[in-house]
């Protein structure tokens, strides 16, 4: 009959032994229990994916015309920043929800309330765009201002990659300042990978600020910079030391990193460690490894 | 009836009002104006989506199996070179096109002028494939001579990022010496994320060029580099000072990075800076930071 | 008649005679040969592709939820094993065959003698998942305890980009280690231009190891690092000079870069150069360049 | 100064006034409120692309190695069936809540007694899945046994478009009978649209059914098919007429479609019409139309 | 040397000869004359992926909520109309042009012309947006009014394949009735595809007209039908025969198919042939062949 | 401590027991046997995407410009046309290779033997596309002659979906002449779903063969068509009935499909059935249903 003849000439790809006990062994919770992420029914995870379009939509309505669609014109300006402005706080809404839920215990919060809250934060950070939109214009004027090889406010917009470092910087920061966890630093990391720029949302940073070149800049989570700063690539703004707890374990958040005042420009790849100042209009040379104070107006430079 | 049903059960999710009033404010034209693109009508912009197409099928062409179709071989080359040079010809003409009227004023130039002169631009690119490949031939045969971990040229092809970041810019830096502005600093800056390695495309580079890792090597606009030159990653070659003009702005194009002569070797994350020249045969050793003159023959080493 | 017609109206495009000649010019062997990969029959080239989604397999074994299926449960985690180790044995296999074939000669190998090694070393691979999954642990355990910013060991394993270059790093490892050619440096130079972190799968490394920020640093394929060993970005474990052979070419292989021992801490952008040790507890400041052994215990910082 | 400038080259593309106006006649709420759906906040549209990799789940269930993963194994069988399951239930949990939310009325029912009623129907639906795959499995054994050009059981269920008109037809049947709304219908409709057969999920349909060739097929709502039945294509089970209201509207819901016995075979483009039976045995030849009862073993042809 | 190891290893794939004489025969300009479209320089062909969009982004206008964004609400309706608009008007101009030069000859029209004709053609279409709106309105109230198994507007709307092809139709209708060649044939061929419904874009349809299941269903290109005009699967409105011009060829555009007036009923399989008259409020039975005049209310059935 | 703080937030999402039964159920050896494929080891199975992928390249060398690169010009022509040579060699012989192994029992043939019988056949089917290609023209020739609503012979093929089916026919019945298993069978229902047009890969077709509309137009296995015969929508060219064996099972592969002599029209919905032949310049009128043989000339019409 047709069935024998198919049972008949199945000749089935055996998984050999090693991998069905291998696939025992990775499937035991003790094995899997600290690495493995546990949602909670309905909790979603953040997602890289939707964080991408958000940046996206972030960049598109600060920088129209040089972000998502190129055909923007002045009359048809509202619409797309209002469409734009629609799908923004949909994905936010629902990443933040992601971000609160991802650490959340049981019980912690009802989900109607963490629904609320979301929205609510996703609604005050679109409220601020237009100033994060203004901080960044002068990001741009301070580029284009310090660097001789710049053509135009759109060359810098369209590539240089410090002004996506920056924008995620301001957009992470904004987030921070609204309470919102994980997604921030998410955002943050998405930078360092595409520039090799790495700024934690939690520094703060004034106004036209710039970095040259950018790979390797590292800036920690308490440092504070002030107005019209400038740095080169591979400069560090670190912590020194870590205060421990009397486990031995490091105080978490406590300040840590340097504050730089207006007017700053530091060289390339120098290193600036710990709780210090450095002045107003200080130059800092490059490859320099600096962890006491510097004055204001101070020119520092490697010896030789 | 129908109609009553339909209007009764309209239950609208509502935008709220802070949300709408945030869209009119990112909607005024004085706070877009100055971080808004406008392009003049059938002007396209340069498109970052294209140009990684340009990039990937110049890279088929000059290193045919290893990017693109891998099932090339001498008998079907003509065919894949053949068709990989026409839309390379298609693609480039319009992104030239896009550049050169990114920052054009109305009525600077006709259409068709502009056309024209993209289509003879992109011609003459392309004309010049076959000596890049030549170029990059020295690079790859430097990398494999430099480097003890190197197994085959293939292997150097394949995953170095070095020969990456160099077949971008010999691309960028043939495309601004035929005057295209905006498009060989794009090129130049998606190498500069995939590899942490930012050639400026003005930059003069000789053959047997090679860079060992690579992340944070910054070489600026006007540096000129001869032959069989190595570098080492955080290398760069950077400017000391901008001279400037009355106003107090930068002058913009005038030469401020170093000459790297002939068989000279960087080490790791050494700095040299401002127009000074590095002689034939120097060895320049790492943490180094150098501002004047380097003879030939020359050994720089870190004092301790 | 309708023929006629059809054929006046053509008026072909034409392709200029600059890019014909200039197709025929790329198309000549000469020009090609030594840029060209060619695969012989049947063998199939490493797809950069396919290696993207076995490390992207990897990391779902390896941290489930965060990688992967987000909605995975200890009840289904077993079906999630069992799919994702049969796509991953059945890739694998492919890629090493093809890493196998990339150099080999022709009558080198019988296909089918290819084919059963390149199975066999899928298998020994997956078996070795669990052991790696361990290291990794330690490796979370390391950052979270070591960084005062660290939220939570989620947050780490979700967008810590050393965890990224650590997993690559430690699975490039095994398939070295099982003689698979070029494929582990494949993936290893994927997590270079993700994170900026170049970690050679060569090199030898212990448990509890973390990279905070992790721009620019450089492990080289001789390096040995003991356990509990923490780096900040820009360091480089390198190599200081190749020996070189009677035709003055470096001895391929050999080992060239230094060996840290155990609950060593080297700060950012320092240097450790040559087959030197840096003993047990040592401390090594920022900015330092360092070629000659440093006893256990140590305190090394920059001179001023 | 710069902003000057930036000012005067804008000179924006206008969108002109007729396409304004007609943006804001397409936008009053009069023009628009009986074309557009509105969801409640928070409820989910229904959405093709999920269902389409609902039906894509189910099918690679039932028919494993067909459809979805082909390199199945006995051995690897569960761990396949276990993800597809588990991802089945996700998405069908999902698309059977919006199917219920997309006409309900506010306050009708609290969102967590939706959510769990869609959890149960889901689960209800896919405890069906073992007998839904007999059936099929008859469906098959019927075409192969029914088309002297059919090879083999595999080649029927790789291409033959009954089984995937009728595989939909028993999923959307199964759905429909756990009163979910809207989705059966849009299963069914993306079987219409695939292969031109257009059924009813509402029919009931015994085992050993077979479509042969099947564009323009129609089977009704309260069609009723009994076993081993075989029909050509544009074959009709249609209702003769519709019953009115006393507002002259058709009464919705009423059985008005024929019912046919065991072991009918009805040729091509026959329709037959009303609440009519055809018996057991009888052959109803090609492009006929019936609508009074059939005997069983009934030979019916046209006349000429 | 190097290069004599690499050359000797090459062991090239070769392509046979018989493909080589192929593709040989099939480049021959004769053998591909007739078959090959030729555009002329920078005008571009037809697509059919943006044709898709272009309907796609249609129907999104039309029927908000259902097609294209499903979050839309009354508040946020203007932004997204203002887009969709705004990127039809783009997309539309570009593929009329393509229509436009699809046939025509060299020095036909200038350039400039041509594209200032498609602005216009675009803008006059999607003026008509409202009204082809109302119209589809009256489409939806006939389908649910005639259909017992319907049960709501939004059911109709999202999944009965008539909308999709009255919607296709009354697009591709109003393009053709502002002289667009090619492009709305194509739009009418998709709807044709996806519904088995084939409407030539010339015919003439008025209010209220509804198509049940539709499979088969075929209106030529001079067919006109009134208002309230229900269909079923099959029915064709076809031309009886076409007059000759003295070399034997059809003559080319004059009426041939049917004039249905009001309120007929045609049932399924029917065929109207040639240019007579259905009259108001006449009933057409099932699979009937009908070629001449059928007085207004006339009830046709199958003589048996 | 950390682990246990991890723990104990575990609140994992269980996965419900039903579900867990029915995947155990599921998954049994006796419930798959029938319907799961079990390909043997290193054979693969057919792929729909590739093969969709086939037919677009043979689409785009039998008519370019019209389908592929729609920039093709004489002077580029070969590049193209061997690149798409070469491509659909190597994907055919794939695809040949993995019909052959469909059925294949184990032992049958040994590898290398199909593998070089695959290369064979996909070389013979490309030399046979410049006489497919010359076929095709007649077809386009003859809908351009047939279609008083056709404007141009490109209109035709770009969008008439009876080029579309006739396409697939050609090329899959040159398949199935060199014995290729199952792949012209998909091909023929890849049509088959786009355009309602059901013709079985092993009916033989003359030259100047149109359909016009052609939903529901089926063409059986055995049925003979002469040259210039067009068909219009509906039309069956079916089986009567099918000798039984003595198991009471139809025989297979035998004639039982009518013979179309040339210069026939068969208008809309007509059966004809059987071994029947219809005459040279026979006209058959629409809803008929021939089973005997129609003398050269005749003029068949429905009797009313």
């Amino acid at each position: 009959m047709v069935d024998i003849e198919v049972k008949n000439r199945h000749n089935y790809y055996p998984m050999n032994d090693k991998l069905f006990s291998t696939i025992q062994k990775l499937s035991e919770f003790e094995g899997f229990k600290d690495v493995c992420h546990q949602q909670m029914e309905n909790h979603p995870m953040p997602s890289i994916e939707v964080l991408k379009e958000i940046v996206q939509l972030s960049r598109s309505i600060l920088f129209p015309g040089y972000y998502g669609d190129a055909a923007v014109s002045p009359r048809t300006m509202m619409y797309h920043i209002g469409v734009n402005v629609d799908r923004l706080h949909l994905l936010l809404e629902q990443q933040i929800k992601a971000g609160i839920c991802f650490d959340c215990t049981p019980g912690m919060n009802s989900d109607s309330s963490i629904e609320k809250l979301s929205d609510q934060i996703a609604t005050q950070f679109i409220v601020q765009l237009p100033i994060i939109r203004q901080k960044l214009h002068t990001d741009v004027v301070a580029a284009y201002n310090g660097d001789p090889a710049a053509k135009s406010f759109g060359e810098i917009i369209f590539c240089y990659p410090s002004i996506r470092a920056i924008s995620n910087y301001r957009i992470a920061n904004a987030l921070l300042h609204l309470n919102v966890p994980l997604i921030p630093r998410i955002i943050s990391e998405m930078a360092h990978s595409e520039t090799g720029i790495d700024i934690h949302p939690g520094a703060t940073i004034g106004d036209y600020f710039t970095i040259d070149h950018g790979t390797g800049v590292v800036i920690g989570e308490t440092a504070r910079i002030g107005s019209n700063v400038k740095m080169y690539q591979g400069v560090t703004l670190g912590a020194k030391s870590f205060p421990l707890d009397k486990n031995g374990n490091p105080i978490k958040g406590i300040a840590r990193h340097p504050r730089i005042e207006d007017n700053v420009i530091i060289y390339s790849n120098s290193t600036i460690l710990g709780t210090i100042t450095v002045g107003n209009g200080a130059v800092i040379g490059g490859n320099l490894w600096i962890d006491t104070d510097v004055p204001a107006g101070a020119k520092m430079a490697q010896k030789r």
